[in-house]
């Protein structure tokens, strides 16, 4: 049994975490959020789960590297100089950071890398996802992911090749990009939809989610694994031994 | 059996209309294009059918009333002055203008009027269409015309509701608003989903259609349909008695 | 505001039912299971909604139309016995008796008998349901629903015209019949499709239930508004106006 | 430029493959059928395409092996015995089998194999497929080979864990169970969905056929990856360097 500190214990991920701890037959350490003392529920845990904010990144990888404890990280929105403190942390401790800890997204994106590896440009690719109406943004991080592995197993560069909002006199469609679309609506806690149309025949990779409590049953499950690896950066493909 | 006169006959529609013709066992009473003689046309015809273009009507319409023919017209690209001229000729003639000629679509078109003037706006309609690559604009003409078609069923006007080409920091989603998004690649001749997306529920209707073939079938049961109704201006629902 | 009470208020959706009434901002007047006083409930309540079992309905009615209460019945498994006893008590009180609450599966009937109404028998219809692993039917009471809002807009007996758990050396599809195949895994709360299949082209009619919330959510409509109709027996497409 | 030649050359896939050779710019050496010389087609060829049937299988692997050819074996309902002989001629000559020459089935069979290998048994497999009403058989014989890829990726024997045809008392899903389930209407030329359910999550791996064309271009595309190889037995998956 593992102790699991969440750090943003609050927050709409912290809490389904709790609960997917609590399912688990782990133990909750504890949970902190702004202004909480991470040091204190580093004393108390095994490994850390972190889904607070950017601005509490550094603060939160000293206390676990001062305690020499793993520490998941789900936070967004992290820039260049978050990245390079989690490299200098790793140097330390296990981190494992990642955009989206669903395992059936991680192995959508090694499948999403391998069937663009194997197929050539005749064969569009086109990512298409839905999220509930309070979403504020398009398309989705989890998009932009399979959009990355997409680029990756064609061997390109994402930025130079997506199309995104398609809308107006477009022209007929460039070879070699790849599309984005984005639906809004209703409660969807996310479905993913990558298709690769070829002459005749098309080929659609899809995940959905049913409700929020996967990614933190991914996120728990993460740490499990985390909890007993060397020193380390390491990312969710990794969890699946993909 | 109809003696059916095609109008923009080598264009694709075209020719997918004379394959209809035959395959029906109906008769081909020949078929013009840019510059080819409406009028000896017309003379030996029960029924016109154009694909042709929009500047070609005016003259289209005049042979057809010169006649009394039935003509159904499936331009694309019509402004405000042609509708004006089918009302006109509608006063002597049948005549069918539709955006689409496909029964699936005509069907599905008044299901998404039911379906939109049953549901309150706490169901988010969006719209999402997939075409071939070599298509130019987007969204295309059916996903508007079922857009209206929403749109009519809730009793507002879709250009004050339309959101399109969803990109980048969006905010959240705004009640009533209907969205569209367009897919590309391949050599899909047409798939269209409008979803209506609730709290925990969700409604989808699709249209797909395999090949351009039933679109030019379509056609062809207009054709016969309307070979024999007085003078006036006709609709596909009515072909399909909704 | 409303004073609910519920029948069978410790199974799946009694539980589920209380959960709706508090979040639409109602009052639960109670709730009773097996030997349950059900007089003692009526007299605390406005309306009554009862997903008990088929041996508790006669009881039930009797302490409603005592008390002159309307009541929702989503009780399952109910004979010809049952439906004479609904119908003699709905002439002394409203009784909505339905097999599926949820508002989406009501409109998507009407819309499948709509369709089934208008398009020919060359449209082909197959009915392709997806429930979790623990269910221990096929295909689902919602899929033989939908099944039956066909075979009523076609003209047609369900029974003479279903053919399900195709395998092996089937034949060619005979005309006119009606398909169901079920999938099951995972936690699928219930999907359900209706596949109209033509020459070249598809029609295709989806509902998905993201959780049992909804068939909760539409029992309660269904009790706000019986509670103030005459006596008589009530169907959940008069809720929706259809 | 390579010339090729088609046993079977009137059949619906033998014509189809015609149409590929021309449409790719290959030459067609010719065609034969049913009591055709197949050693005179052989002289003219740089490799044999055959889809004819299992009878005529040893006088094609003659002929080949006579005239050192490479030749690939799309014919269906092949036995035991037949795959002997194709053993044998193999140590002379290049030689492909398959029962599914779509490059987008291949590529999916190998998706689903990594999937099914990476997911437990917690991930429910479902597979479903639709075919055009005139199919006599259920499952699809390319259903079954994803089931085949399913399971091998699983370590399982297929045969000891599918389920097919469900209907009526089920009792619930039992663990590491594989299942089928086939629709049949309109036109279809073959959809083909494999489903991983789990809790709260699906993954789901499509592919879909527009039109039989491609498993022409696929046999074509074989015949070219084919010509220049040594002698041995290969399969498609080589063909796409899987």
């Amino acid at each position: 049994m593992s102790r699991i500190g969440i750090i943003g214990s609050n927050g709409r991920m912290g809490r389904a975490i709790a609960e997917a701890v609590e399912a688990a037959g782990e133990e909750l350490a504890g949970g902190i959020d702004k202004d909480g003392d991470v040091a204190a529920l580093a004393a108390q845990a095994d490994v850390l789960i972190d889904f607070s904010s950017p601005a509490a990144l550094e603060g939160n990888l000293d206390a676990a590297v001062a305690t020499g404890l793993p520490i998941v990280i789900g936070t967004t929105g992290l820039e260049e100089r978050h990245h390079w403190l989690i490299d200098k942390a790793a140097e330390t401790i296990p981190v494992l950071q990642t955009g989206n800890t669903s395992l059936g997204v991680t192995l959508l994106a090694h499948l999403v890398r391998e069937a663009a590896g194997r197929l050539g440009e005749d064969w569009d690719i086109e990512i298409v996802e839905t999220h509930h109406r309070m979403k504020v943004d398009a398309p989705s991080g989890t998009a932009l992911l399979l959009g990355e592995a997409a680029a990756d197993g064609r061997g390109v560069d994402l930025a130079d090749n997506s199309v995104r909002g398609r809308d107006g006199i477009t022209g007929k469609r460039e070879t070699g990009t790849i599309g984005f679309a984005a639906l809004r609506g209703g409660t969807v806690a996310g479905d993913h939809t990558i298709h690769f149309l070829a002459d005749n025949e098309r080929l659609s990779l899809s995940h959905m989610a049913e409700n929020r409590g996967i990614f933190a049953r991914g996120a728990l499950r993460a740490a499990q694994w985390l909890r007993d690896k060397p020193a380390g950066r390491y990312t969710m493909p990794q969890v699946l031994g993909l």
